[in-house]
């Protein structure tokens, strides 16, 4: 049985039709602001999927409420499913007297659910925390199959190299060649980027990365590829945490900009659905 | 060393002046809506006080994040004093498939705290789901001396036999007697309430009672002492969780209404940070 979760009513519709057995449940507030969650139908081995993008919190705590109401009701084995991970990007302490987040709520997660499967981890090491069974996910073949026609046989890049993975993965699936492009800080405030040993001219060029937020490295890689005479740029992420005005800026800068749907935004275009459904 | 989150703000000035010494901490919010916290200054033996009223999930969230950030620090013990602590009333299920929240919540903290303190928890029993030393306060002493002068000799009451023992304690610290209402249902709709074996005709009452929420048991007993003769009726709760209206509608059928701060309202004028000073 699959529960649905606030944070994945955006991908219940299509749960439903790819054959997954969506099991009833009950959520509003109180009041006084207090979640009330109740879980209707069988508890035996259950798949509760919720993103935890904003109002994370709320999310986090519905997580551990749907939990408890299964785990009450005598649920066997429970797994969560959390496409888009809240907290995941403060994974270390950069100043002294700040928390691990990521862990904090891996922890408490880990109160309740035996199994952890989240899609593209900001830093896959911090599933160490999460006391179960966890498993990162990349949506390679969602992102290869949307991007294949428009692609035809261009190539694939990673905005940096620490994401080289993630466009290698997406290139295989296509048969594609990929690269990354290198940073270098020419001055305080300016950082020239190139594409490393790959010919971009008259090629259709596809960007990967994990997170677009304000767009800024997208934009200024897609200008550069068009200095440098290719044809149509795309851009797709994971997650399309997009700050104020992100969107449109890409959008104008690139052919397309698509996400997929860990989080609903106008551009969420690529379903991770069908990986969820094979798990 | 006393670190003070969210939901006590409202307490801080007050705990400094009674000689706690309050350690820093910065939190704000990150665009995307994710809390970012940091402790600052040594971390040995910490209090973090903070009450988890609305907006509840970002105070739970907030006490697991300055908790992690405590212990990274390398605290030795952690105590959290959680004056109102939200979903205290979700404390069993009532339909089939619902959570017991306050579990959830209890077994969360339990991950970063040795010890919770709690004023009047709707269900002390439900402090056994928090894996540490929990404690149950009830502030006998601040409401006492709130009201001595005003009630004289007159006689507190609770507004049902459940409440009894927080009447029987403020009365103890008064030197005065006590009593409770006792309510009968006479019509599907109506109950009848009376109070037992006391006269309070020319006499000062207080009636006290947990949380205030609709304030529609406070009117109607209230109405019922004029009736009988009291002279003055005041209303005293430790949580003032008033849905709309409510302060107004209790205030006007009373002479005076007085909650604690466990959490701030306009009628929050009894401390229990003097409780809190000398755990």
């Amino acid at each position: 049985m699959i529960v649905v979760g606030s944070g994945a009513i955006h991908l219940r519709d299509e749960l439903a039709a790819l054959g997954g057995e969506i099991g009833g449940i009950e959520i509003r507030k109180f009041p006084d602001g207090e979640k009330y969650v109740r879980v209707l139908g069988d508890a035996g081995e259950v798949t509760v999927v919720s993103s935890t993008f904003f109002p994370q919190d709320e999310h986090i705590i519905e997580l551990l409420l749907i939990g408890d109401a299964l785990r009450e009701k005598g649920a066997e084995k429970l797994r969560a499913v959390v496409p888009y991970f809240g907290y995941s990007r403060q994974d270390r302490v950069s100043k002294e007297g700040e928390p691990v987040s990521v862990r904090a709520v891996m922890r408490a997660l880990g109160l309740y659910y035996d199994e952890l499967y989240v899609f593209d981890l900001h830093n896959p090491e911090t599933l160490r925390f999460f006391p179960g069974k966890g498993v990162n996910l990349f949506p390679a073949r969602a992102i290869a199959e949307y991007f294949s026609e428009k692609l035809g046989d261009g190539v694939v890049l990673a905005p940096d190299k620490g994401a080289r993975g993630r466009a290698g993965a997406v290139a295989e699936k296509l048969g594609l060649a990929y690269s990354h492009f290198e940073k270098k800080r020419i001055s305080p405030t300016e950082v020239e980027m190139k594409p490393v040993d790959v010919d971009v001219g008259g090629r259709n060029v596809l960007i990967v990365d994990d997170i677009i937020s304000t767009g800024g490295t997208m934009v200024k890689a897609a200008n550069l590829l068009r200095e440098m005479g290719a044809k149509k740029v795309f851009v797709a992420a994971t997650h399309g945490v997009f700050a104020e005005g992100a969107i449109e800026r890409v959008s104008k800068a690139v052919d397309e900009l698509a996400v997929t749907n860990t989080i609903p935004t106008p551009v969420s275009r690529i379903s991770i659905v069908p990986e969820i459904v094979r798990l």
